[in-house]
């Protein structure tokens, strides 16, 4: 076992520095043929047989001993109880955590999910209106990687859009479950939770079976198997989206004390062996310094080794000219996480135009973003933020547009149409718009 | 060829009446193992080959005999002479359509797609920023269902969100230009315009080559190729959706004339032999009324085969017990065009859960929001409804979380985060957050 971490160091003027840059960045979901096999087979025995194939495989691929599917519901009274067995420190942490991130999503929904409306002069009138998904899936992994913040991050929101109904689904590898993952579930409003999970609990949400309802959407984070599922049944029912490795990436001007930096690249690294953590900073001096708490800090480490792969296969240290070519080149990333790690950060948060979250000032660590601060740590990533948002309440919603034609307005709207519709050859579009002309 | 629409009769009195209901509805968008390789080929050979492999495509498949990929390229000034050339009722249709369908979007960007932030007690900023995709690409379908309307519903809201810069396709085969696309590109503010089409013109704007820049986002509709590829390249780019045939569903109360009723449905029927026009009523003797209108109006249609196959193999006219019930019933369905042929509408919307749009009285024919009231024409399909919205403004922005603690949030909310964090087992996590708190 190797403990060292070793990020590639680059400077941006380098010769070669474009080439290493891109080579470091690569990196490609490839589609693993078997995955694929399997997850057709699954979801196509979900859909035909419903409830029979979901205890089939939960029980052959989980290990759980349960005699018929209806032992696979929480009910309430489990999952309050969870909670209630908790430790005071972390029922108040898990209380705290889930009513921050609820009023920051009300907020979110003040400012993004009203219905609007407005009339013309001719009395028509258009608008929009903002409606809750009826009844929406979430997925939570379980097992070694067990987050109880990934329930409060997806169950929250749906509960503020004022979804229906809210079904949890979590695997339980040999019949384990998580105490803070079930008392998650209490605090954050979960409305019916099932002990499955894989591709089968994909499918049985996305068909709908005898016990487990049909969603219209499914969200939350899922290994290969789930994110495959995801992908399939997107069309019949929405997903949010497909993630990659988690990614941080930190623009430091050197006034945040570099073991903080260091230990903030290590969050990161600390999630997966295939994690991004990159430093941009026009003062190599402190660069040098950040690389010496690394070596520092790595052996206290519990998680030591995957941080040291994560770092040594997928970090970077950059050296860049200054502040603005590192705003530059962060843009060219779209990272999901940005620190910007400056005594000025609103100096520079104008310039950075992609990214999942930005964490502005030294005291902003991407860990509180994590848990408690309030927004959400559903997050793009491998750049999909150049064209993608954080998990929110306008995921939960939909709109449908409203439209009201008066008389009059169907006059001028209507020569309009005609016109139009027979440039396109399309006669009824036409004919239809005309019937309203007044003769 | 035979001319007899027949709709399917249904009331929802009768025994069977959910087993024939259901039966009616099912759709399923069959994916087709050729296509799915033919695109599988076509994505491989434009990301490797570029320009070349674009080129040799169009060539093959839309008979185009370019010498080099920069032929392909539709300049400002032919988009603007094509403009031009129009008759002065057409360009004048075009410009009116195209200034209502902006100020709808202007306002939707008003009413959605603000940045916001507040700061809470301890002082601690929270947020969110809206920005502009940065390139999008808009398929625009080309040869016999070339749609000028669908270049201005995709690039003006792109165009109202800011996006920097609008990049059309539209294939040509055998060379054909519509003179009316061209021109609603030039109307629109397209900025760059190319004449392919296809999985290859898909694989272009998703991977870039060295004359098609790469895109952000992909929207617009397009046949089973352009689907397929579009399923393929989400992740790497963002897509709108994957549309299927399009519908309307009227509720009538009687109020409405029974011809403008029928010609609705036709509108809707004329598209495509897949497409499905619904109707529900209370009142028999109505429905009968429009049956005859069918009857009646159909032998005038240039497209009246289409419209035939259409009402014969998916249209229903349903009776329903009251109006209440026809409500229920179109939120089962969640179709993507949905009027309320009603002479008290906002009687009956507020009941209406989901749909794309909702054309709120007799006068508010499907063809008007087709073309000119100022809502997007791409709506959602195939149920859909149920989790996704119009084409909009939204579509074009992304959202980045905004995230501030100051010294004195660190303090509370780091010991909140450390608890949760050594509650999953991320210590480094833990410890970033630990760092901040004063000793």
């Amino acid at each position: 076992m190797t403990l060292a971490a070793r990020p590639l160091r680059l400077s941006t003027a380098d010769v070669g520095f474009e080439a290493a840059f891109q080579a470091r960045l690569h990196w490609s979901a490839d589609t693993d043929t078997q995955v694929e096999q399997a997850v057709t087979d699954i979801l196509e025995a979900v859909r035909t047989r419903g409830d029979e194939a979901v205890l089939e495989y939960t029980r052959r691929f989980d290990g759980v001993q349960a005699g018929g599917i209806a032992a696979l519901e929480l009910k309430a009274p489990e999952l309050k109880a969870a909670f209630d067995s908790l430790p005071a420190v972390q029922r108040q942490a898990l209380e705290t955590a889930a009513q921050r991130v609820r009023s920051y999503h009300e907020a979110q929904k003040r400012a993004s999910g009203e219905s609007w409306s407005y009339r013309d002069a001719d009395g028509t009138l258009l608008g929009q209106k903002v409606t809750p998904l009826d009844r929406v899936g979430i997925y939570v992994p379980g097992g070694k990687a067990a987050y109880p913040s990934s329930v409060l991050m997806n169950a929250i929101p749906a509960q503020v859009a004022g979804v229906g109904e809210i079904v949890m689904v979590v695997p339980t590898p040999r019949g384990e479950k998580n105490p803070l993952v079930l008392a998650a579930a209490h605090v954050a409003g979960v409305h019916r939770a099932f002990t499955i999970g894989g591709a089968q609990a994909v499918g049985a949400l996305a068909y709908g079976t005898a016990t487990v309802p049909r969603v219209d959407k499914i969200t939350g984070p899922g290994n290969a198997y789930v994110a495959s599922a995801k992908r399939r049944v997107f069309g019949l029912v929405g997903i949010d989206m497909i993630a990659g490795p988690s990614e941080i990436l930190v623009l430091a001007d050197g006034s945040t004390p570099a073991d903080w930096v260091a230990m903030d690249l290590f969050s990161q690294a600390e999630h997966d062996e295939l994690a991004q953590s990159i430093l941009l900073c026009p003062d190599a001096a402190y660069v040098d310094q950040v690389h010496k708490e690394i070596d520092r800090l790595l052996p206290e480490m519990p998680r030591a080794d995957i941080i040291a792969k994560s770092l040594s296969g997928r970090g970077a240290l950059i050296v860049t000219k200054d502040m603005a070519e590192a705003c530059a080149i962060s843009n060219r990333i779209a990272p999901e996480h940005l620190e910007i790690a400056s005594s000025q950060p609103h100096r520079w948060e104008p310039l950075l135009k992609h990214a999942g979250a930005i964490f502005l000032g030294g005291f902003t660590s991407e860990s509180l973003g994590d848990y408690c601060a309030g927004p959400n740590h559903v997050l793009p990533t491998s750049s999909t933020a150049r064209f993608s948002s954080p998990l929110g309440v306008y995921d939960f919603q939909k709109r449908s547009s409203l439209i009201e034609v008066s008389e009059q307005g169907a006059q001028s709207l209507g020569r309009i149409a005609s016109v139009l519709a027979h440039g396109e050859g399309l006669q009824a579009h036409a004919r239809a718009a005309e019937m309203r002309l007044k003769p």
